[in-house]
């Protein structure tokens, strides 16, 4: 038996990369897919690898998608996806919002960086999917706020030394890398080919939208510094603690094993290895590589994910998975 | 003595690489950089590697910039441009269009690949500034129309063929790569860093509009197929020739030398070499390689220029050395 | 049911990608991977993105892996390649060898272009392994030859046009264009990623390798120039023809579509579009655009493959699936 | 009147880089250039670009080169190049010494990293070449330890810090980040294009060459984390510092601007600009900018230069200049 799902807002980077997901998965079936750009048109013309797929991008018919879908995959704008959030909750859809909408809890502290919110009545609906961590809470959910590209790699690459009681408090220091789609297809100069190619700078230097959906994860202030790389997909953070303590290497290392065991997309390389944000693209998984300093006072943990992949599309589908009750990694290994 | 110069549309990509050139050229100065979108703001907003040299941007002031300025290089949209041409001439201001505008000698045929044309008065007014091919008419000339950058390329690897008549009629095939900077700042979804970035395709199967400013100097029909290249700057144009006679491998290498004796642009490779694009990026350098085939019936030719360089302001700024009677090379190399 | 298959000579590129496509295949279970540089080492020290897998390399037991293997496919260098295959097939295990060994059925052709030909007297039982073409043979045979990349792409493009009577003798013209992957791990310096980068150039304009496998099956002489494309995976084929009569831009669509009529892996475009490198990298698709001129004596058509897939392990996979003979298209999609 | 100057190991990225400067500059003429590779062979075979210049390389015949050269630039290995630096002093011609061997001023601790010193007496002779700093003593050098890449980048960006007082001890954090031409034309699989395009990792967590160089002008232990962009040219290092006191955004600022004030080739940022890799590329430019987070207690700093330029070839023209006391800037704007 399959269930039956949608996309609204399919035309763009994370829309394509659900749809070949989606494509793959043995209990899914594509219900709807709805642009307003590309209303009309068949899929290629948006993502040409998927021509041999016969779909077609329709407009938003909300009563129409609701009484063809089991769930839907919101991949809009942050504002215009709460609203339509509220139209399938109501038509009993469950929802799994890719947009930043319903991941922060304090209606303010959305506004601050957000701008009002149009349906602050169901932030306490909303589930945080970060899967390792909530993995409980989402199973219930009918609704899934899929976390930030850049909240994906910080929480997964930090949260074991919090969580732990390892971290001095206040020495937190994310430095982060990520690749340019995770800016999607919008049209700003500064996203031109020849803008971005052969550069490399800092951004968001007076704070990132993405920091206060990490703080209320980590429960710590922190530094975070994002970069954008010249490269299509991908995203390395580089994290820099003070110890509570003093720690062994191998200790730390062990730390983090232990916290990871059994988890099937955190990837914890051995003593002495560093993950390529490579070794990741096109996938669901983290790589975390860990490591101490000769005093034992400071970690450096490095962490790649697909910003795609783990950072948006990947970790959706696992969210599906885990409300479904179905085994973690299907469809998506 | 230097004279005075201005630059009308100068936030683009070639207006910045006329200002490098210019900024190091002994004979000029930079009166007015003008820019609609930068009007105000310092140079650096647009083109950031200029930062030093403290100059502004302002809105176009027609009689202002005329009476400060020699000489004006416009870098704006054909159409526009023509308008613009017509006021500076109309004040005894020498003009170097480095948009369509003037290249095409038929209103017609102009109108045909670019709309109406504002000022089909002046058409004859204007000298095609392949500096290599027209240096003579350059030389008097009020009004140089800058070629296009596939044209440039194109003309210089194919011409000596055509001009020494050797070339089989209708055998001509220009396969045309270029760099993405080629299409200026255009926001465009298609020149989106990660539309471009590890892709390569065909484009203009139809027609190019370049192709009858080549057509009109080459005096031949051809086949011209051009391709974007996931880089920033540079064209690489692949010649194929059948020739009306046999010749020898070497006997085609000579005729080449024999053509561009003397240019100081043009460099012709040794036997058995091919240029890179590499090789001529940030300079006004033309590099040719010459292959004939075993049975000497065919010849592919392989040419590179920057097409910021010698594709735009590096032979805009040719122009002006040979409108001011001046070296050459003075300011490019 | 599964087989067993091994790899022989798998730290390369398209060993790596002949193990991602096996580990997602149904019917297939991977023995063992054989690698001299890498042996005794587990699969991530060479393709890190695998390291969930727990394979390891080994050397080349022939013994030992001709016992647990229905199938072995070779990812050596020409002539390395060749002994092995004899003693595969001397042993009963059929071969799938992605080597340029048993690509050319003429000793004396395949010693002018890669010297000694080290088993000669297994050529005539090799099938050339382009499935579109000699579905039939692969069925039966036990040793396959895995097309080369530009042959792939070179072939699919322009056999059509042949097989169907409409080229004009002598007048094809392939101008090719390769990402890089296509050079293998080779340490060359042309190959560093700061000579690649940014740059572009034709190679091989004396003859390329590929060139008599083209020939062999194209029956017909034809110009072949490769490039070198600053980007991972993929290759671009722009082929020139002119037609024996004339044709409607229409009727030259039609043709391929009916040339091609219910094959898995060649999509053909609509009328008026071409292909990107982009929307077949990581698949074994190959997309081809038809376009006529408007005298309707010329052809240009634009076909790409990805040269990891459809040209190298894709195609070894789709071999695989014929001569087991399964759905073609399974473990591929 | 010009001096004669002569480049031992020309055929490297920093090599062809100092002879693109050197033919520019107008005070100096091209004696010798060697290479063992390319001896004999005109400069286009390792540097395509240079094809106009008419010069070749030679092997080293140190007596020749110092008759004709009144100042040589070392562009060698480590250990290989102190050797030559003794010949070349004992011959009373003046060196600048693009290598690491004299850039430690200690031995031992050159040994730890690098291992035997082959010619630790001149160890005391030699400058360390960071213009900024050491402008004084660089005039009267005979021998000047051109910087490291790296650690030009770091030291210009963290150095006000610490010099004014103003850092909090131990605080240091750099997470540098650094084009593939810093390492070289080195054939390591590494560096391959493959390798290195659409990719990004940290590396040398343990600890980096640079870093005693970098310690030893810091006068202070610190954090450093390298990682490799898949870019030709420059490095960005994002500074993260703890403050000794409170400070205002803007004081932080203007301790930048005071400290390097009337520096010709480092440029401060306006308040909440911060610079490019984009901006440095093919200069000699230092980029900074300056952040304070609110609280006043800590201190972002992200710099940029060109890691061939500033990084290695551009500045040691302005070693040259301070030595043969020219302005500072010739040839180098």
């Amino acid at each position: 038996m399959k269930i039956k799902v949608s996309i609204i807002g399919a035309s763009g980077y994370t829309g394509g990369e659900l749809v070949r997901y989606l494509l793959k998965h043995p209990s899914v079936e594509i219900s709807h897919l709805t642009s307003n750009s590309f209303a009309g048109k068949s899929i290629e013309k948006a993502h040409p690898s998927l021509v041999s797929c016969a779909l077609k991008f329709e407009t938003c018919d909300t009563d129409k998608i609701a009484k063809n879908s089991d769930l839907v995959f919101l991949c809009l704008p942050h504002a215009k996806s709460a609203k339509m959030v509220k139209e399938f909750l109501d038509r009993k859809v469950k929802v799994i919002d890719l947009s930043a909408d319903f991941r922060i809890k304090s209606k303010s502290l959305y506004e601050k960086w957000y701008g009002a919110h149009p349906c602050p009545e169901l932030l306490n609906r909303a589930v945080y999917g970060l899967c390792e961590l909530y993995r409980k809470e989402i199973k219930g959910a009918a609704l899934v706020a899929n976390p930030g590209c850049y909240a994906t790699a910080t929480i997964l690459s930090a949260f074991p030394l919090i969580k732990k009681g390892i971290l001095k408090k206040g020495s937190l220091i994310v430095d982060a890398k990520s690749g340019t789609s995770g800016a999607g297809k919008k049209l700003e100069t500064q996203y031109l080919f020849c803008e971005v190619n052969e550069n490399f700078f800092a951004y968001a230097l007076e704070g990132h939208r993405h920091w206060p959906e990490m703080r209320q994860v980590l429960g710590e202030d922190f530094t975070f510094v994002p970069h954008l790389l010249p490269i299509q997909r991908g995203i390395l953070v580089t994290v820099y603690a003070r110890l509570a303590k003093k720690m062994e290497r191998s200790s730390l290392l062990s730390l983090y094993q232990e916290f990871y065991q059994g988890e099937p997309f955190v990837q914890l390389l051995p003593e002495g290895s560093f993950p390529q944000i490579r070794s990741v693209q096109h996938s669901n998984f983290c790589q975390i590589g860990v490591q101490g300093d000769s005093t034992g006072t400071q970690a450096i943990i490095v962490g790649v994910i697909d910003n795609l992949g783990k950072g948006a599309s990947g970790q959706a589908v696992q969210n599906m998975n885990i409300m479904f009750q179905w085994e973690e990694t299907r469809g998506l290994i």
